[in-house]
């Protein structure tokens, strides 16, 4: 080893020692003909001193001309530093390091920007420069986390008796879903490998070959547009287990969650983590991935909107739709008139409603309203107390279609919750969602689609609805949620070839589109596959949430843009056209 | 739980319990009036006796008809096994569990084979039904044993402070070194990210960055011709310190290897792991990767062929060749002059030798042999005594160039020590080779090609060779060699930005090309860069080795052939037009 001790290790018990350091020059300044460094590395900050008596002249030239983000190794001796010179905040602030030898290990040119600097540049050049980047501290912390939180994951399933296995990266594309990424064969021309969208297919097979528990941490991949929370590749910590039901799994991810909590942020969490119905959630808060840190309950007042004179209220209740609310504690004093503008705005242009109607709960519990007049005190009255409204409270409500009411109100939920710090950004909220609806209707075809994937158990009491309502049938699902993310996904799978055979049916595949993608899936369910379920939790979600973060690119050592491009290598690129020509492709202008 | 317990778990202690076990009916059998039945999981296998009176004939007949691999739910008891029934070979072998409720979970249509068979069928078929061909124990055994040498490497790195980091998949294609694997990016038209042959670029940008100690357990790619022990994807243990040198590296991986036999294999290893240099191994075995398992040690008898009257041996000496032999110990009874002439067919095909001298030593100490009359005898004896012969050995020798001495020896070492038996199975031999050349000369194009790759640091003492003769540049490099095969290899890296450039020189690499490719690079050891190396193990090789198996696919769960198929998924496939246009790419057919 080139040092003998990291720069966050020395104290005052190591005074007098002799020792060697390595790091970088985070910043440097003289004082007294001496040259006093902070010294840099992962592991800390230690003050060297380059000056008299153990420094030379030329020594202390040498280092008072050394540029900031330079790579040194300094020996000397640990000393303490001097009255009034500790720095509490520092590990190591009660000594510091008198040099008598000083080299540059190498010199850095003026950087872009520099780890030290508080006002940050733009993310395209942070992410030019990712090793300038990766140096801050903040980036550091994360990045060691997310390794924390993966050891702690990987140790928690093995000691459940689960078995890492590795499943391909270079699979087979099956053209449903997202999309997939493609890699054209050589050996094989015209013919192309996909990266998998997941894991699913091979630990499904791992089951029907007896595993009975696989996990893995696994690479997978989209080529879809890219949102602020998406990454063309991604990491999914996934499992499979036999001869369990939904029950077992969300235990185990209980467990989990609890441990991850306990030791990566020191927080006690309470299990079971609480559970609630898809038609709850939707219900009850409006969305699938309910946040909990907060209140704002939805409350369903169509009946009393079907009885009052207002023409808005009662159409939509006659129409067979939703007028729905929420109360927001308090809130009258908080929001003026061009606040609540702003909210009618923001349901009208991000979620379609036609308007958002308000009432403010006055000292005497009337309702006040610009369209209060509409409505018989009575069913005024009626309405406040349905929401439990109190003086000072503001009671929002949407008049719509139910998916429009849901996400609304859900919207403003979450839009409310933050402008009013309902929650604090330390809050860690879990829960499961449940029995998800098996199928949706896609809007432009007018057919099924799977809303997990294709390879999910209905509830056994809806097994009949398959064939008469598939829109009824439930499935065995189970999404785990934090701070209203959706942070893990799970199913119960299909272990009956012929079930499995009729969802795909009713999916629109026909019978031989589903054996030459699926054959082998079908035919590994005839040789005797067990009873078989599991989940696959998002890595870098979960690090972020646990991390206090809000910006996935910040969990991941080098992640691609919103363009799916690596700013520092300049992926993707061009390539030879010898490279082309052994895969026997061209590319070509295609208007699509 | 679907199961109170697994079927490798019931013991004596259990009798008189109800239980409720799931698994594989591995084999069934009726014997006086009842059906038993071999219940398996990847625990174990439990008896299950069907039969009254806790079972009706209902229940009896249902048995009796299940299908072999069939996966069922058994409850019942668990009694004694009667007198003499004890089956002390398995873990479970004194209990049975008598059952009183029977179910099919899934009944299993015949397969096409069962893992209980005794004759295995051809691999391709394996392939294609590896849900069937990895219920077999010696498969499972294989993966347990690889999750359980993976966990024990993560521990191991985790406890000396690394931090695991995943690095992309997605990258830039640099065409040197093996062929990329290419995927087309959809959003750049007409561009392409590459999979990476190694995380190399990114985990030297980690240490840039500070990150100190970094690990990953990565997924690797190579399209290349495959070989039998190559998959064109693999798993490396990769890593990467800041401020070591060669002997930290070898240091860290001693201790790993010592870990990983102790902990899997019981074995004790003693460290320090023996190392030799590049030129010792090539002078001692012929080999850079030599098999210590042995002995048969090469010896250089040019200057004594220097003096014979035998044309062959003089005429090589004459034009600067070599003269190498090793002793044979006992082989002279052993093998025949038909077998011998078999050796020398050998060497000739596989190597490119002219032919292969050999001497028998005789009990008067005398070398006995068809060429033996056009040697003086004191020059056979002075032969004899170099190599150390005794009564009944085998001396045998090839007089050629360098390169070809060394393989074809290195090759008849190999063969005759697995022919003789001069190891045991469960031998492991670990050593290094260090200080391996920077600089091989490409045959054909009489150009420097790097030995390990471009990133390599020369020896401090040769430095001065990279200007005036690169091919004396010796490199801090190691190779990790178990039982004679390359189980990883690393190299201390340039962290001199003109260095670096100047090997990218030597490599025929123009300015224009290196900044285009490794610009990056290049940037980052301008901007305060630490000394770093590090290595990479190939997991496989590892798993395989420590597993004493000898085909690299029984350590993967979904390997690929030769030819790059999975048989399973029938992986690469066609995809549809829509997604090519997609990526605006056409297939063609080029003459290559």
């Amino acid at each position: 080893m080139l040092r003998t001790h990291t720069c966050g290790q020395l104290r005052k018990s190591d005074v007098g020692s002799p020792v060697t350091l390595c790091g970088w020059v985070e910043n440097k300044r003289d004082h007294g003909g001496a040259v006093f460094i902070d010294l840099r590395d992962r592991y800390g900050l230690t003050q060297v001193v380059v000056g008299p008596p153990e420094a030379n002249a030329e020594l202390i030239d040498a280092a008072g001309h050394v540029p900031n983000e330079s790579v040194v190794l300094i020996r000397g001796k640990v000393a303490d530093r001097l009255e009034g010179k500790v720095n509490a905040k520092l590990a190591t602030g009660e000594i510091e390091v008198r040099s008598e030898h000083f080299e540059i290990l190498s010199a850095a040119q003026t950087p872009p920007f520099t780890p030290g600097q508080s006002d940050l540049p733009g993310e395209d050049l942070r992410l030019k420069y990712r090793y300038l980047d990766l140096r801050r501290k903040e980036m550091q912390d994360a990045l060691i986390r997310r390794s924390e939180i993966i050891k702690c994951m990987r140790d928690y399933f093995a000691e459940h008796d689960f078995i890492d296995v590795e499943t391909p990266i270079l699979g087979r594309s099956t053209p449903e879903g997202a999309r997939d990424y493609l890699v054209p064969s050589r050996v094989h021309p015209g013919n192309f490998y996909a990266l998998p969208q997941s894991p699913q297919l091979y630990k499904q097979i791992l089951m029907v070959a007896g595993f009975d528990r696989y996990v893995q941490v696994a690479k997978c991949f989209r080529d879809e547009d890219l949102r602020a929370d998406r990454q063309p590749e991604f990491t999914q910590l996934d499992l499979e287990m036999s001869f369990i039901d939904a029950d077992d799994i969300m235990g185990l991810i209980d467990g989990l969650v609890a441990k991850t909590a306990k030791q990566v942020l020191g927080k006690d969490i309470t299990l079971p983590l609480p559970r609630m119905t898809y038609e709850e959630a939707m219900r009850r808060f409006g969305s699938d991935a309910p946040d909990l840190r907060f209140g704002l309950e939805i409350v369903d007042v169509t009946s009393v909107a079907a009885k009052t004179e207002f023409r808005v209220f009662r159409g939509t209740a006659d129409a067979g739709n939703f007028v729905r609310g929420i109360r927001v504690p308090g809130a009258a004093t908080l929001y003026s008139r061009r606040q609540i503008d702003e909210l009618t705005a923001y349901v009208q242009q991000d979620f379609g409603a036609k308007g958002l109607a308000w009432f403010r709960v006055e000292d005497d519990q009337t309702l006040w309203s610009p369209i209060a007049k509409n409505f018989d005190p009575e069913h005024l009255a009626e309405i406040r107390e349905m929401l439990g409204g109190e003086p000072g409270d503001l009671l929002m409500f949407l008049a719509d279609t139910w998916e429009v009411t849901c996400k609304g109100l859900s919207g403003l939920r979450k839009r409310l919750a933050t402008e009013m710090k309902l929650y604090s950004p330390g809050d860690l909220n879990c829960s499961w969602v449940t029995e998800f609806p098996m199928f949706e209707r896609d809007e432009e075809s007018g057919r099924y689609v799977a809303m997990h994937h294709p390879f999910t158990a209905p509830l056994a009491e809806d097994l009949p609805h398959l064939v008469d309502s598939p829109e009824k049938c439930r499935a065995q699902a189970y999404d785990l949620v934090i701070n209203g993310s959706e942070a893990g996904g799970g199913t119960i799978r299909i272990h009956d070839s012929k079930v499995q055979s009729q969802v795909f049916e009713l999916l629109g595949m026909d019978e031989e589109t589903a054996k030459d993608r699926f054959g082998f899936l079908l035919d590994a369910l005839r040789f005797g596959a067990p009873p078989h379920g599991g989940i696959a939790l998002g890595v870098d979600r979960w690090v972020m949430l646990f991390a206090g973060l809000d910006n996935i690119r910040e969990v991941i050592a080098f992640p691609k843009t919103q363009k799916a491009t690596d700013l520092m290598t300049q992926a993707p690129g061009e390539v030879d056209s010898a490279q082309l020509n052994e895969l026997q492709l061209r590319t070509v202008s295609v208007k699509t």
